[in-house]
């Protein structure tokens, strides 16, 4: 069974989920581990994040698109640049892409991007039951979440589809230029390039840049690669 | 502005919503009305809809896709016949349809099926914020709600939409055959089609059978002829 789901009310359950906010929580993770993070701690609040300081620790992440005061990082992926963060562990809160992930009931639970797509369709190719968990926009439908759910759902080639990942899927399918219809369509992406981040947009919508899958393990992403 | 939510969490404010419950709650009150029943009252509970009991009401609703026991009528829009319902009020509870009704905060609120497409559109047509509200299933994603809102995104030919409507519109745009991709790949219409009411999703995915608009006052959805 392959299903997507967006901004959900209640609590997810299910084999394997994986969790999806392309801009930015879910491509700065994947960014982090891949540059040398050890591990990437999600919190729901800015107090949380802060009461985790210590050495070797970085508080990181975003409210209204921008770094909090105290903070040493944004949600900016770009920032996350090997001399700055190599070995070090990220603490990372965010206005969807982390308050979802408190939403997951699974077995297991990884971070996807268009940054390490091929790394998560292999991850997930012998997994009985998955969950795509789009954080969304306030609540609301973000099309870029949906639009990489229903690029892993295409590339699973799976007949099990629930009507979220039927849908995710068409709709994939019938975008032609995905970078293109993320700036023009994507009211979160308009967003970010009104304030200045359009290198972000650019760079979150790029496919394949890693191949590490963030898998959660006691309340942290670490990295595993799975290509 | 027209945006699409699927089973949303929190309230929707806006100008105009449309609530889409394909299978089948508003495709029964659009029937309902265009057969003659004066009004539609939502209610959220079955203790709320038999405490309505008086003479001219008739109590209807499901649970489970069934008819509640002491319940007069269920949910399948072909048992609202003019000889059973002309002049009455129905008062009508279901599992998803009416319980996302109680999360609208607009100035207007309107029924739409695939029954009454083109009188929605039509109603539409000059409103200039539209939130189109899918029911879902369980909080889930529901194909239907979201290919009739894509129906609907697609015939108002704006710019203004926002990522759920682009994306509605999209899938919408990719389905050839609309009675085929439900009865295929919904998993509600499956569940109904196995309980034996394929002949109610043959129903509900049928266009423009009526023209009346079902208009939300005063808690009680009447009957506005659009076209």
């Amino acid at each position: 069974m392959v299903e997507v789901v967006m901004a959900p009310c209640s609590p997810v359950e299910c084999e394997t989920a994986v969790v999806i906010d392309v801009l930015r929580a879910t491509s700065t993770i994947v960014t982090a581990l891949s540059n040398g993070a050890s591990g990437v701690i999600p919190v729901k609040t800015i107090e949380e994040a802060l009461e985790k300081r210590k050495e070797g620790v970085l508080i990181c992440g975003e409210r209204n698109a921008q770094r909090p005061e105290g903070f040493d990082l944004g949600n900016s992926p770009l920032e996350y640049r090997k001399e700055k963060i190599s070995g070090k562990t990220i603490v990372l809160t965010t206005t969807n892409g982390t308050q979802v992930i408190e939403k997951i009931r699974s077995e297991e639970t990884v971070a996807a991007s268009f940054l390490n797509l091929s790394a998560v369709v292999e991850y997930l190719k012998n997994k009985e039951s998955i969950v795509l968990v789009c954080a969304g926009t306030n609540g609301r439908f973000s099309l870029e979440d949906f639009l990489l759910a229903g690029a892993i759902v295409k590339r699973l080639k799976r007949d099990d589809l629930e009507d979220g990942a039927q849908v995710a899927k068409r709709y994939f399918e019938s975008v032609k230029n995905k970078k293109e219809e993320v700036k023009r369509h994507s009211s979160h992406a308009k967003r970010l390039i009104s304030l200045g981040f359009e290198d972000d947009v650019e760079f979150c919508t790029t496919e394949d840049l890693f191949k590490t899958v963030p898998v959660l393990v006691n309340g942290v992403f670490i990295p595993k690669e799975s290509l």
